[in-house]
């Protein structure tokens, strides 16, 4: 099953578990809508051939959902229920930290083997280097800042480009240097109003015309996008000040070819840690290799942002 | 020139005037930023070489600008006065309807030949069936509204996107059309709230989970875009509700096949017919043929949505 | 049905003709596999909802082939037959010339209703300025000609690059028009190989050190693209000369919004020409409006290339 | 400089150098045409300024050529006297094998500091996870399958598709995986033909009409793609099959963002090595962090493909 906010890749992920059973000779049933389908048991028996050019699409045809009856031990009895009547073993989760929260507590009730893919546009779960939809999500937001440097610079504009992120700065810091950005604003780094001015002003004297900041969602500042803007524009009365939130469409589209390769990875260690038995353990890619975290420890660890990237970005914009 | 906002084949069209120049032997100059360039004596000599490797780019290599000095008579003579001594014989205007204006105020008081290319991605300009950038921003947005239907279909989410067009729905109706879109919203029409409703709750009755409705800048229903949202979510509380502002990227990116090669066809033509002691004319394209406007015409006509196209819509929409 | 080869932009014209019919509440049914499944009896009922989410894929969920057996009476005899059985009164034929030809002769001799919706990327069908999934194929093959241009560019490299187009130059012209190619080789045009030979001496002279060659499938020059390339590196050794055959990807992906579009007002007419009792038609493009053409003459008739493009194209490589 | 096969994110790593040396204010000299540019004292001042708006470019700026010459000493010398001319004290080689080994014989007669960014889109270098280029190379590829396809499926085809990689299967290995190939040959393993046939026939049982077989350039079968085409084709009359070499365009297109990260990434490290007086050190990335390794290392280790991934595949096609 796929829960929570969908991302790129999930469907290659789905494909991955169902031609891994096969493979396996082991059944494989989807569940719709996350753990809600599984309360409701809105199961369907999936094949080798049901996932047939599912591969390249964005999205997920299980279908997500968020599941507030879930939460109570009366949901949670009613979908081990279902997954019992319907000879369910193991169970594979798709999605990110709430849908692995979800998963532990589950275990810990009934004693079901659940393995965790994670699968979130952000990159903020511990124990993997890359989540499934990441790299999609990098691409098709740093696409849309290069449309956007294009009328900046035909206009000697500034722009205020928000891409997600609510908790973490991946997507910003790696679109922000994948653009060309003159400034980056994560929710990991505090520097200040008076800083990003500073840079602005710098960058401006250097010969620069037209400028991009990228804005994560949570930025610290404490402020979001729009006041941003209006606190430049008030003390750079130079700029024609623009913004952009670049919003949903970040999460859809066909995955790239890392997305894809990763899911299909994945998907086949999934359902070999379910076979040898393994449960509560979340697969994921350290050091470029296939690996696996205890699912407890992925909720709760703490992804850092790569501080190298970070200098990177400040000599970037010099 | 390129002038007003800026629109994917600009540069084709700025690559067309100047390769023409010089296939008649023609000294082709090129102003910076506009008609401020104009008056600013901005100007730069432009051969065939140094266009080369720009038709794919978005954006405006000269730059545009918007001029208050151009709207005195004083800003219009300083600008004559410098097209003189860069013995200037004629000007090639790219922009909209409001660039059009100045073209033909600047020709009435100094007699000056002007000829405009269309060159605007709202597709609002009589006398030609598209602009240069239409088709480009068409496909940008469209793109945009696939990756969202990705996310909203996984969710069972219902999306209000709003798409340029401040005065036209030509980008709205085409793109709602093209992406499948539940329901489209355009200035030219105001069909009221409560059958924009009506129909969502038609389509969510015939099966459909999630739904996607296109609206334009400038609206008629007279609310803006987050409010239609809050109005559907208050009177349809089974749907979730979400808001994507596609906003400036669709200004920018890489021309289309189509609008590279109109931006060819209209630059070839509007050097030949000032090259023919032509002025006040608008090259554009009717019956896909390159034909003339008068300039004055262009700018008071009234392009009209094409009724055809609105009824396909409701029709694909059953 | 869908027949002959495939077009991005059919399964938009599926989606339509079946969206058009549950307008009209007529039932619809898909015909797999073009004249052979008419054959075979191979047919699906087809509901709005069983088109929801293919407008935006490329290829035709109905599947195309070529039938041999469809070319005897006695094939068509069995076609018709089935037809009958299913209670069909109308055939809605999405495909090229061959496509066409079918259906005449089907229709001459059983007096079966046939409408045509042309479909083929080679935008060689008389009565239409656009044939479905020409302007996608444009957009394909150009996109592929700009990355070529990246390497050949930093290489001082020439390259011959082959594009579909068997009788007919027009995704060559438009191509090469759009990705700025320094010689464009069409059926229609015979130069003769000294005339290009001198053109890109005359280009190298200019002191462009890299050249694109767009060649047509089925140029006049009777030499294909590979014996074109040895003869220039044979008489102009200073440059290194690649090939490039882009082939079947030109066939495949997601429709533009154009052919989308197209798409959408063709399905429609098509159905309620059917309705109207009329038959023997192709709906077309012509002037920007949808209209119809006799099919006979869709099939006789001679598509001609733009002349005013081709000099638009000799005047870009000045 | 670059050199050799130009990649993908070769302009990203010269503005990462250009950048990178402004920052620490020291001087910057590109030179064109790698090492025969050297030769010639083909060199141009770079500032921060001469790199804008770079990033998103394909090819290289200071475009690619292999030289003769330089393979002779007495052309090492005429190098080594222009760069001491211009007060050069370090050299930074973007490009693949062939360049760094220039470089290690280059920096062993003349005692010049040598570092390497590795660029090349095969990923085929030992010290490093990725290659610049690699990343973009895949997904152009794979969407270039994608497209075909959407053909091979409307009609019942099996297609051989051809991608680079003369020495090294990492192109078509991820491609296939990630486009969903049904079969994958690489040079590293040498399955045989019938085995080949025999998992093409068991597709076929499998309930699939059409497949795509990913053919790396220099697979070990020792034949080419045609000749693998009729093979199956003569095995499998059942089959229409089709050939399709996707060729130069692989070489270009926009950088992806991985690739452009990763080019600022090398490319401040590169320049900061330098600047440590540091030489004969290739940058690269290993477990996701940036690190050195002996260029002499570099040249001679061997890359070896991910046999986990073989394994994945095999799953996949089930």
């Amino acid at each position: 099953m796929t829960s929570g906010g969908d991302a790129p890749g999930m469907n290659a992920a789905i494909r991955s578990v169902v031609r891994t059973c096969a493979y396996y000779s082991t059944e494989c049933v989807g569940i719709y809508r996350g753990y809600q389908g599984m309360i409701e048991g809105d199961f369907v028996t999936m094949t080798a051939r049901s996932v047939n050019n599912i591969i390249q699409k964005g999205g997920t045809i299980l279908k997500s959902a968020r599941s507030k009856e879930f939460m109570t031990a009366e949901g949670r009895k009613k979908a081990c229920d279902n997954l019992k009547e319907h000879d369910i073993d193991g169970l594979v989760v798709i999605g990110g930290d709430g849908s692995f929260t979800g998963g532990v507590v589950f275990n810990k009730e009934h004693n079901f083997p659940v393995i965790g893919i994670p699968g979130t546009i952000d990159n903020d779960i511990f124990g993997t280097s890359h989540t499934l939809g990441y790299d999609t999500a990098l691409n098709t937001a740093m696409d849309a800042i290069d449309k956007i440097r294009d009328t900046a610079s035909s206009h000697n504009r500034l722009f205020f480009v928000e891409v997600m992120g609510r908790d973490a700065g991946f997507i910003a810091l790696n679109t922000g240097v994948g653009a060309g950005a003159e400034e980056i604003l994560i929710p990991e780094e505090d520097l200040g109003l008076d800083r990003m001015l500073e840079s602005l002003k710098k960058s401006r004297r250097s010969g620069k015309s037209s400028s991009i900041v990228v804005v994560a969602e949570g930025d610290k500042s404490g402020r979001n996008v729009y006041q941003l803007a209006e606190y430049v524009e008030e003390n750079m009365p130079e700029y024609e000040v623009r913004v952009s939130v670049l919003g949903h469409m970040q999460r859809g589209g066909s995955p790239t070819c890392f997305d894809r390769v990763l899911a299909s990875r994945l998907g086949v260690k999934a359902v070999e840690l379910l076979i040898d038995g393994k449960s509560n353990l979340m697969v994921g890619l350290k050091n470029d290799k296939v690996s696996t975290t205890d699912l407890e420890k992925a909720i709760k660890g703490q992804c850092e942002i790569d501080m190298e990237l970070l200098r990177v970005s400040d000599i970037m914009t010099t």
